[in-house]
C-alpha cells in the first residue's frame, strides 16, 4: 500500500511556518502501522495543485491533501479536486448544514466566506470537522483514495483520530504498526555507536531495524520490529545493547536526563545542589523544568563572578587568585562550599569559557572543570568542549547532571567523554 | 530562476522529527529574494533517491537536497548523486582533512564510519561545514545547481550562511531581495496586534508588506518593501508602528530580551541579579546565554524550597507561612535580599506554580509574583498565565527580564500584560 501526502500553503514555502502537520499526520498513521511514502508541498497555486494532484494519484494508493479548505480566495484545494475529476462543484448540503451549525454555536452570522466552504465536488464523501467550520471530504480516483483535510493542527488532528486513520484501515485492513523501544542515551556519538554495534553484533538480525535520532544532548535509539514473532529477537537486541551501552543509557521511552536524575534521587531519597558559573543556571532551569522537582532540588547557585563565587558558596579569593575561576580547585570549592550551605546531598559544581571571548593559550574557549560528588567525596574533571557558546552551555549542563546520575547509580568508572582526553 | 528542495530522512516520513530546515533555509533564501518554488520529502532509500534527484534536476535551476550526508549506512546522498551523475565515489582530499582535523579539535580517533563522509563522488565542489563533521557539496548537472547540505540544523544554518545563499546568487544575480525591517517585540499577541493595524492605520500601503513570526517569548513583526523606490513609505510605517507599539517594542533585526537588556545595563554601569523560584535559573541561563552577559550579571540565587528562600536570600520564615511562598510580600523579600547580598544595582524576584501540581483555589496553577526594582524602590505584580510548565516558565523568565529593560529606559506605564488583569 503506498501512501503519499500533499501539503498546500504559501506560508509553508516561505520561511514563517514549521509544518507540523505532516508529523502529526505521519505519527497517527505509523501508529496503525501505515507509512508514509513520499510528501509534496507546493504553494496555493491552482493549476499546481490540479497537476500535483493528478500525478500524485496515479501513483498511489491512498493520497492525502493537506490545507487549503479555509474561506479564503487562496484556498483552492475543493475547486482543483473538481477540476481533476471532472466533476462540477455543487453546494453539499452536508457540509452547508454543518457550517449553519458552526456559526449558531458561536451566534455568529453565516457569511459568504463560510458559505464557500459547503461548496464541493459532486460525489465526494463527507469527513465531519468537530472544531472547526471547513468540512473534509474524500473521492475515489485513478484507483486512489484521496482525502482532503484542513491545515489548521488541531482540527486535523481531532479528524485523523475520528475518522481520517479509519476511513485508510478498512481501505487497508492488512496494515502492521511496528513495535517500537526507544532507548535514550548520554555520552555516545552516532558513528561512534554504529561503529560499536558493527563491530560487536555482525550478526544483527535484518528482522530488527535500528534507529537513530540526534538530539542535544541525548542520542535516541530505536528497536523496532513489525512481525509479532520477532518479539523475542527484539529482546535479545535490547539485550545486547544493554550490554553494549551499560550506563550510557538514560532509560526508556522520552526520559530526560534531569527527569532520570530527579527519579533516582527522589527513589533514594537524596537532594542535590547546583553551582554553575559558565552554564549560568542553565543546570539548575533543566532539573526545575521537570514536573516535581521540589523533591530533590530546592537550592541552586549561580555565581557568575568571582566576587560573588567567594560571597555565596565561600571559594577564598586566594584560591581564585592563584589559579583562576576554571580551575580543578575553584570547582572543588564551589561544590564543596554550595553542600555546607545548602545540607543537600549531592552538588555538582562547573566554572568554564563558553566564550567566544575570554579564552587565553593555556586555558582556551571551550575549557571546562566540572567537580561532583557528596560531603564524604568530591571529584573534579576537566573537559574541553569545542562548541558555540550556546551548545557549551548545553552539553556542560547535561554532564553535570549525567556525572549525578552515574553516581546514584553506583557507577566508579569515568565516563568515556572524559575518558577520552586523557 | 526554479528553485526546489529535497529533503531526506527516515524520521522526516515518521511522526518523529518536525522538519523545521526547510523554513530556515527559505528564510535564508527569502531574505536574498530567492523563493521555493516546491519541497519533496523522502526516505533513506538509494533508487528512491536518485529517481527524485533525476526528476527533480530535470525541471528546476536550483536543488537544494538536505539529509543523508552522515557517518551512517542509511546516509545516502553522496551515493545516489554519483549514481546520478555518472562520476564515481572517491575519496575528497578536502573532505577528508576536514573530517581529521574535527577529530582533532575532539581528541577523537578516525574511524570507518567517520571516514564514509569522505567518499563523495568525483567532480563536486566542496562547502564548509564550520561546525559538524560532514562537508557540505555541489555539482552541475542536468543544467541545474544540485546543492548537497547536512541535516543537523545548527549547521545547515552556518552553511546558508556562509557560503550556499552566495553560490545562489552567484549564479543568479538578477534576484531582488526584498528590503525588509524586523522589529521584535514583547508583550502584545499577533491577533491584538493585527487588530490595532488594522484600525488605526486603514490607509496601509500595499507596497509594503507587514508580516509577523510569533515565537516565544517575543513576536517578530517584518516590513518588507521589494521596490527601493518604497523606502520612504516603508520609513513611514515603521514610524506608525513605533507610535503604536511604543514601548513594546524591545529592538530592530534579531535582537532578544536578555541582548536588550545586557546593552541597556552596560551603557548605564549597572548590573542585575535574578532570585527565581518557579523559573528554577531560565532567568539567570537566558541573561548568561548572551556573550558579555558578565559585564552586567554577576549572580542568581535558584531558591526552589520556602528553606532556602530564607537561607540565600533572607526571607523570613514568618512571612513565607503567613502569606505562602507565591505572593507579593515574599516576592519582595526575596528581591530586597538578593539586592543586599549582592550589591546589584537591579534585582528580579519570581513565585509561582508552574504546574501541573501544585495549586489551589486560591492560587491556581498559572499564578505568579513577580517584584522588581533597585534598592530605592522595589515593586510587586500578580499576573496568571494558562499555560503548560515550559511555556509558563518561559513567559515569566521574559517578564521578569523585560520589566527591568522597562525600569532602565525609564517607563512607568505599568505594561499590557499587568493592565489587562487588573
Amino acid at each position: 500500500m503506498k501512501l503519499q501526502l500533499l501539503l498546500t500553503g504559501n506560508e509553508l514555502m516561505s520561511g514563517h511556518t514549521v509544518d507540523s502537520n505532516s508529523a502529526m499526520i505521519a505519527e497517527f498513521l505509523e501508529q496503525s502501522g501505515f507509512t508514509i511514502h513520499r510528501k509534496v508541498t507546493i504553494g496555493d497555486e491552482l493549476d499546481e495543485l490540479i497537476n500535483e494532484m493528478r500525478e500524485l494519484s496515479q501513483d498511489t494508493d491512498v493520497l492525502i491533501v493537506n490545507g487549503g479548505l479555509g474561506p479564503t480566495i487562496d484556498d483552492l484545494t475543493a475547486e482543483a479536486l473538481a477540476n481533476l475529476t471532472g466533476n462540477p462543484l455543487i453546494e453539499n448540503p452536508t457540509a452547508r448544514r454543518h457550517i449553519e451549525q458552526w456559526c449558531q454555536r458561536r451566534n455568529a452570522q453565516l457569511n459568504k466566506s463560510n458559505l464557500k466552504q459547503a461548496i464541493l465536488p459532486e460525489g465526494i464523501e463527507i469527513l465531519p470537522n468537530p472544531i472547526g467550520s471547513a468540512v473534509g471530504f474524500s473521492i475515489e480516483h485513478n484507483d486512489c483514495l484521496i482525502i482532503c483535510t484542513p491545515g489548521v493542527p488541531s482540527e486535523l488532528r481531532a479528524m485523523m483520530k475520528d475518522s481520517i486513520v479509519n476511513m485508510i484501515q478498512q481501505r487497508h485492513p492488512d496494515a502492521n504498526p511496528p513495535d517500537t523501544i526507544r532507548l535514550q542515551t548520554f555520552g555516545l556519538g552516532e558513528s561512534g555507536l554504529q561503529e560499536l554495534v558493527r563491530k560487536r553484533c555482525p550478526d544483527w538480525p535484518e528482522q530488527v531495524t535500528l534507529g537513530f535520532r540526534a538530539g542535544l544532548p541525548l542520542l535516541e535509539i530505536k528497536l523496532s520490529i513489525t512481525n509479532p514473532a520477532h518479539k523475542d529477537l527484539q529482546q535479545q537486541c535490547l539485550g545486547k545493547l544493554q550490554e553494549l551501552m551499560g550506563d550510557y543509557i538514560i532509560g526508556e521511552q522520552s526520559i530526560t536526563l534531569a527527569q532520570k536524575l530527579i527519579t533516582l534521587l527522589a527513589e533514594q531519597n537524596r537532594t542535590i545542589t547546583t553551582v554553575e558559573s559558565c552554564t549560568g543556571g542553565l543546570m539548575a532551569s533543566m532539573l526545575t523544568e521537570t514536573p516535581g522537582a521540589s523533591t530533590a532540588f530546592e537550592a541552586g547557585f549561580v555565581t557568575y563572578s568571582n566576587a560573588m563565587k567567594t560571597k555565596m558558596v565561600g571559594v577564598s579569593p586566594e584560591l581564585l587568585q592563584q589559579h583562576g575561576a576554571v580551575s580543578e580547585p575553584v570547582v572543588l570549592a564551589m561544590a564543596q562550599g554550595a553542600l555546607e550551605r545548602t545540607e543537600a546531598d549531592y552538588a555538582v559544581a562547573v566554572s568554564g569559557i563558553a566564550g567566544p571571548d575570554g579564552g587565553s593559550e593555556e586555558k582556551p574557549v571551550g575549557t571546562v572543570w566540572i567537580a561532583w560528588g557528596n560531603s564524604t567525596q568530591l571529584q573534579a574533571q576537566q573537559a574541553q568542549i569545542n562548541m558555540p557558546r550556546k551548545w557549551f552551555q548545553q552539553l556542560v549542563a547535561a554532564l553535570g547532571l549525567d556525572l549525578i546520575r552515574r553516581e546514584l547509580l553506583g557507577i566508579t568508572d569515568l565516563p568515556r567523554y572524559f575518558r577520552k582526553k586523557s
